[in-house]
């Protein structure tokens, strides 16, 4: 599949983004809405203290149907009970309002700091007028939800008569200062919701949920598909396998852009007796801090593969069979460690993506899953966000 | 329990170490002694690739029986096949011929770099001549030990008229450079060894099982107990209770000296439904990169606390009765995070011990987790380590 050179919207599709005074000057409130109502599916976080706008989501998704996104960054409006779920459906109303739409077919995203309240005042006051601010770039939209992105993160492609468009922002399934994972998808296929349900679970299981930084699940992912119509009904295989391959590369541009990540680490896992074994030991590869800082310091320590797949107790691993590859130089064979020329793989992982590759010898199951390195900019990041 | 102002060794153990040239200059191979048969346990990794010195330890260990320990740093003999355990054999018979006892009596440990073949020769060569090196300073033998902690780990205490000795190193659970967990206890109490095997595995649960620095499970922890009866039967439970507060104290003295950790990190989880969730919890707490940055930036960013608890998904946490405190402060109540002095919380955390106490409002069981904060040192460390 081939990506546009520049993302575009689909058919119906506008966006706007501004600063209503939660941050000092970037761009803090973000709105995204359809011309049309869209058919609509969504996946949100599985952790237990979901966010005020994870509560009232999964309300408002069981309509089906969506006609707008507002998104604001700097406060999660996370464990921050009623008042919390309350302000979440003042922001709602506040959007309909401007758009002339109800308040249930309103998605709200707040990303940011976890325990403090909503300033709400300032989003309602702030919302006012954006409609006539409603344009066709997506990264205007893509800029407006950053946090700690280093850049706006969109993609488009067709299928079809039809767009995809994502726009997501970041840096993974964590919590690493206000960067929640957001990822929203539009597009003028007309397919209804819950055929667009069941795609989009397909297309993240293999994506977003094989995507971790620093294995700290965030209280407010969402991940959200709003379909329109306007272009009509389209292959739904064609449709289905653009929409896993945008997931996929938008899963990697986040990776790359993991809080402090110098390097984005694939690791595929084959010969695995299931799709899960396969999908626990690749996320044990990706999350091990001492992978991690192998990538990062391009040392050749490989010995450590072994150690990651082995602590995975309750995985099938035929110990003398297994197998693995830096960036395709073969590093263990029949459970050992082969003879190498360390300057090969001192090199091999020298690279920006480094792929790592694991054969179990149990079976002929396959997952991948995408990471980072583990950098001093990590700490940085993370030692002093309240504070600063 | 009080511990001796300075560690010795209990009747009849008496340790050497020495430099045999797998290291440029520090002492590189360690023996431990009993001039008697000595009744014996062991717990080793449950890493899928286990080392060569663990294949042959859980064959020793079925005697029950040891009458030393011999253990060398800079190569781990991990992932070597059958010639690295022929190696472990050797060096099991060197040190039983040092000593004039049987190999079937003497267990091996290896530690550092894995996939690397044993210099076993420089072992056999440099071992000779130990016995007349033995002696009863304990520190001796643990900095024999020693790989990238910074000092070395021994402590005892008394039960009656029997002596605990506790010996180790590592830094964690974790193969970090060369910093495998090993763990050495000595007793002259007279103990029968299936009585040994049962009080080691009780103590063993809530101390070094619950310690984690970075998450990745070494392929050679060993904790071992000698019990070589010289001090005569004394009160199982008095042993007991001193055999676990000892496996404690060296828990929390390995967390501390994780790999450069400046914080030692405790999380205590009440109010779980069982054990097991307890435990759960509290390392994911303690395990959590944006926890642990927190601490190391003593930083009041206390809503990742309810984030690390909620990614348990099997976990039952009453999320309206949730609460948490750090050092002794209310942070979070009824789930959500309360009004607090910033500066009180950052002077919480500004100290040497972190504890992080949660209740999860759902039932009775308690955990204690122990490990450090993420530092930049610990890329420092594992960054290059195969390299330097």
């Amino acid at each position: 599949m081939t990506f546009h050179d520049r993302a575009r919207f689909p058919r119906g599709f506008r966006c706007a983004s501004r600063n209503v005074g939660l941050k000092p000057e970037a761009r803090d409130l973000t709105l995204f809405a359809s011309d049309v109502d869209a058919a609509a599916a969504a996946v949100f976080t599985r952790n237990q203290f979901p966010g005020a706008p994870i509560i009232l989501g999964r309300e408002t998704m069981r309509g089906g149907t969506l006609r707008a996104i507002i998104a604001n960054s700097k406060v999660s409006n996370v464990a921050t009970g009623e008042r919390g779920v309350e302000n979440a459906r003042r922001m709602a109303a506040a959007a309909a309002a401007e758009l002339g739409t109800d308040a249930g077919k309103v998605l709200v995203s707040s990303t940011g700091v976890i325990g403090v309240q909503l300033p709400v005042e300032k989003i309602e006051a702030g919302v006012r007028g954006m409609k006539a601010d409603l344009q066709d770039d997506p990264l205007v939209g893509a800029e407006g939800i950053m946090t700690t992105d280093t850049h706006p993160k969109a993609l488009s492609a067709s299928v079809g008569e039809a767009t995809i468009t994502w726009i997501a922002k970041g840096s993974g399934m964590i919590e690493p200062n206000m960067a929640t994972m957001l990822a929203y998808i539009f597009t003028d296929a007309a397919i209804a919701a819950a055929t667009l349900d069941r795609l989009l679970r397909e297309a993240v299981h293999v994506s977003f949920n094989m995507l971790s930084v620093d294995t700290d699940t965030s209280t407010s992912d969402t991940c959200v598909i709003l379909a329109n119509g306007l272009a009509g009904v389209v292959d739904e295989a064609a449709f289905r396998e653009a929409l896993t391959a945008g997931c996929v590369r938008m899963t990697e541009i986040l990776a790359r852009d993991g809080e402090g990540a110098e390097h984005l680490l694939r690791v595929t896992v084959r010969e695995a007796v299931s799709d899960a074994e396969a999908r626990l030991v690749a996320k044990s590869l990706v999350n091990s801090p001492l992978i991690k800082t192998m990538v990062h310091g391009a040392d050749p320590n490989v010995g450590r593969i072994l150690m990651a797949i082995g602590k995975c107790f309750e995985a099938t691993v035929n110990t003398s069979a297994t197998s693995a590859w830096v960036n395709g130089y073969q590093v263990v064979g029949n459970g050992q460690r082969l003879e190498f020329d360390d300057a090969v793989v001192r090199s091999a992982l020298a690279v920006e993506v480094v792929d790592l590759e694991v054969a179990l010898g149990a079976g002929s199951a396959t997952a991948r899953a995408y990471g980072c390195d583990l950098t001093k900019g990590y700490i940085d990041e993370n030692a002093a966000y309240y504070s600063s």
